[in-house]
């Protein structure tokens, strides 16, 4: 990966790569969970994939360490006995799901295996080992450095995701060895083992075969998220979603889009975010935000808030967290609310900020009007009561109160609480300074 | 479709599916067009399409009503008479064209033809019905279900898009029935009948396979929607317009755009739109809007105006309806203009709000700048003369007036006119308050 | 092209097409170039090719003129001798680079070829001129419309790119004419003459048919241009560069990008830019500026500027040409920065205009804030200094001066200089007029 950072922790569709199989297995009912962790990948991921359950296992990496699959799956011994089940996963190959695990694991249990190969059958196989059948039947898997030349072989793969009976593994594993030209220990050696032991091996084909793609470098990395979109656009197209360019709109599996919500252009939709029946969203990102019905998002950005339903939003505007839009109220362009109550059917319609306020209903906030929340030291809030009007590039310096009913006028800057009613206004008088222009030299012909 | 609204108004690049084939038959001089319409559709189609010249038959839906394209078209009947021609074609089949109408029209007159079925050749054909030739003429349509195993079929396939003599129409159309595994009455069925009764039956093959596609889910739709991007796009490359990302830009068909126009990224440009010669668009929305000559205009989002030539706009800057900017302006970034005259030559370059405004020419509008038009009750236009210099931060209270060369200063909320020459300035003293700082608790050491 | 422009100065991945064929020969050490150019190129491509060393031929184009890429290399006739080698390429088969140039030319030498032809294996050979080998040796080209029917013929074409040595190009190049359907001086003609002189012709497969590929229409730049980004994308990718949607990601080859950046959605970058590791971009162009390590850059417009490590910035802000953001500044949104140093740790969070400024370090840029750099005649410059604070929508009226640790109130207009722990405020005294909302009937009942 040329990265400083553990390629399992690597971000694919906004999760990273190793957070997609363990999601898939958490899903799959498992009785426990064994993640075997390098040193680098044991800090950054062990105590959140503790934390979620799993068992940790360290693998330590350096000169001289043995490497390789078949010795990680070995460290993780102790916790298999005869009579358990065990299937091995790869954090960098993130595009297998519950359903392919599932249907796995119960062809292994119909067909009373002792180790299940999950295979795939590729248009081009590339440097994956070939599985060799027999009437039908699993044989061997021949590696591509073993092929025979001028013998034909099928497309079918193997994606090194196995199901072992407890005793098929364990009475293999053992017998492994880095005795190769890779000096690692592979657990595709435990199959030739256990077939000569008279263990049971077979192999079953999925229907996807993208669940084989795993992830080297950069390039892979983008080839499976582009799978993962492509599957997860898919699907939500098929439940009702109208998406214009699924090619460039990255949607998280978890997010929950309703059927009738409109989509176009570049999106990026991620975390715990939720878009309602009837809403339209133009090339925005949205994240941890829940939109109600029948919004209208435009280009904009939002993050951890809230907007309520029948609300038009943007062009380029802006949530930071903490921000509640309240039902049909108008955010326009270039305004910002960040940890605030904007009351239903209020309107800022250009170029302000909202900071740290709670606006009543009906209110109008004028263009220009900033609330002033941060006075050096720290932020303070601002209350402002229903069908209040806040006139242009008005700063209401917080702590400050504004009532219902209340009128600001524009170009004031609001320091003391404006009562109901009140019209509060702080201004000078208008001085016109007759040829002032023509005296600088500022007059133009046309 | 999973949608509260009716499949055929579903937009494809920008319009109605069902618009789409109205509008092509509307083009192809039929002397009478006939839109059969469901309930549903019925309500919300059926009066536009009825203004635009079509007769309407309503086809009832529902639990024990008659089904199937070949009951809808019965509906049809009384308007048909034996010396018509009568084409069925389908609103949820967008990607028909003018061009293919009439060559099929051709091709069914010059063979003299009862019947013509549009067929298209697949790579794939899918679950369409095929056509069986012999000797080169139309045959039968075997429909998937009936495919005889073993037996090889071409891949040219039916599109269910037919045209009739009336004589061949009126003497089968009745003869359908609902009597079948769908309880459906299929069009199709008088084909057979025709040819049974000594009706001459062709088949023309359109050289574009993709007038085949129909949408009957979201997936379709956005397929069809790729395919007509890429036609459309294709086209204006060849007619002399940059596209540098077309798989992201979008641009109805009717948009009028010269060449050496430049485009880059994600575009969305509709309605009533135009773009001159030397104009250079980067990820913008242009909707209802007419661009001049040799403009740029950056990730922008204009509706209902125009730009004249010469004028340099954003990046994120918004036209809202009614704006006209004159030849050679400015507007810069995070400025909003909306049912304005913005005179020749005048600039804007950042963060203002122009509203309901005439402005003249060579005016300076600085940073910050709002004209407020409204007062909370109604909105009020600005009118500013020919060379004037708006100072930042101004408010200018509409109903105001500026002259020709007048100036208004920094930080002033004008409420009176302005007159030629006058420099109008609203402040107060600057006054330093020594040590409030350090008294304050604000000093800060480095 | 359908252009005023001349095919060859049109743009490919931001730069002429010309010039991509240009640097590549430049990269590959010959000892001489010479460009032949049109009337209307050598206007506009002239001056900058002599600069970069090109010798200039004029190829008169029009009505009676010869015609022909034969003829246009015979004018260069005068620069060879017969101890020459010389290369024939093209301004518009862009795609060409300097390993292909080297590999290709290794490769006439050690054959010691007379003349050698650069083929490429396509799919779909189109209409280009197919290779003919006789044991495995170069025998013929075959021009499409001389294919004999039924004959097969290998899909390796002539890309029309030719390597010679002095001797046979002199002896071939004032042979040929124009005595053919297209009236047209035909380079490839010098093949079979020199074939039949006895000179030694060799063909040279390139590997990557795409440099085959040349511009005839926009459709062949955007082909063009696709194939280079992703050509380029890929390169990035594996050396450790995260592209998420690398199909809408334009970044030009002369650009540096450490591993360890990790760039989402539609961006442009060019020009002299460069980005450090650990920084994230979304959806921004960026043209000539540097960004240093552990950036977030969020949906803006850069130019010409440069971005220390750590800083936040966006979405939607802008930088102009010479702005300097200092490490752990913060930008927020709708903010421009323009030919200004903001010094490290400051911010600026929203709605902001820095122009002609020396902000220093840990200053306080609220919101709505404006340098007023701009008096109607000339621009000033503002100096503000350490751990300054300026309130909302204060104005500061440059030339001025704001000392370390001052402050400027809220809503003030600042003309002149404010010095350390002093707060300078312009304001009027706030006032409230009791009834004055219900009186203008401005009073609404819920």
């Amino acid at each position: 990966m040329k990265s400083n950072k553990s390629k399992v922790l690597h971000n694919l569709l906004f999760k990273p790569l190793i957070f997609h199989v363990y999601d898939a297995v958490v899903k799959s009912d498992f009785d426990e969970i064994i993640t075997v962790l390098g040193t680098k990948n044991i800090e950054e991921a062990g105590p959140i994939l503790e934390e979620r359950g799993s068992k940790i296992v360290l693998q330590e990496l350096g000169n001289g360490k043995p490497y390789g699959t078949g010795y990680a799956v070995k460290l993780a011994k102790d916790f298999i006995s005869e009579d358990d089940s065990l299937m091995v996963l790869y954090g960098d190959t993130p595009l297998i799901d519950e359903e392919v695990i599932r249907d796995f694991a119960n062809f292994h249990n119909e067909n009373y295996s002792d180790i299940t190969v999950l295979s795939a059958v590729l248009d081009d196989p590339k440097d994956y080992g070939r599985i060799v059948r027999e009437n039908g039947e699993f044989s061997e898997i021949v590696e591509k450095k073993e092929l025979v030349p001028g013998k034909s072989y099928s497309n079918e793969v193997n994606s090194g995701i196995y199901f072992f009976s407890g005793k098929a593994f364990l009475n293999t594993i053992d017998l492994i060895n880095d005795n190769n030209s890779k000096k690692e220990y592979m657990i595709t050696d435990t199959i030739k083992l256990a077939k000569d032991m008279g263990f049971k091996v077979s192999a079953f084909v999925s229907e996807n075969p993208e669940i084989i793609l795993g992830v080297n470098d950069r390039e892979d990395l983008y080839l499976c998220e582009k799978a993962l979109v492509k599957r997860e656009n898919k699907r939500r197209m098929i439940d009702g979603v109208t998406i214009h360019n699924p090619e460039v709109t990255m949607i998280a599996p978890e997010v929950e889009i309703d059927s009738d919500v409109e989509i176009f252009g570049e999106c990026r939709i991620y975390g715990n975010s939720k878009i309602e029946a009837g809403t339209i969203v133009k090339s925005s990102n949205i994240c941890n935000t829940k939109i109600g019905k029948n919004c209208t998002i435009l280009n904009s950005y939002l993050e951890d808030s809230e907007i309520r339903d029948n609300v038009s939003f943007g062009p380029f505007s802006r949530l930071r967290p903490g921000a509640v839009i309240g039902e049909c109220a108008h955010i326009g362009n270039f305004v910002e609310v960040k940890n605030s109550n904007f009351g239903a059917g209020s309107k800022a319609g250009h170029l302000a900020y909202i900071g740290d306020a709670d606006v009543g209903k009906n209110v109008n906030v004028s263009c220009g009007v900033i609330f002033c929340n941060y006075d050096g030291k720290k932020k303070h809030r601002t209350k402002v009561g229903n069908n209040a009007f806040i006139g242009s590039n008005v700063n209401l310096v917080a702590p400050v109160e504004l009532d219902d009913n209340s009128f600001a006028a524009a170009g004031s800057t609001i320091t003391s609480k404006v009562y109901e009613d009140e019209l509060a206004i702080e201004r000078s008088k208008q001085k016109n300074i007759k040829d002032w222009v023509r005296k600088k030299g500022l007059h133009k012909e046309d």
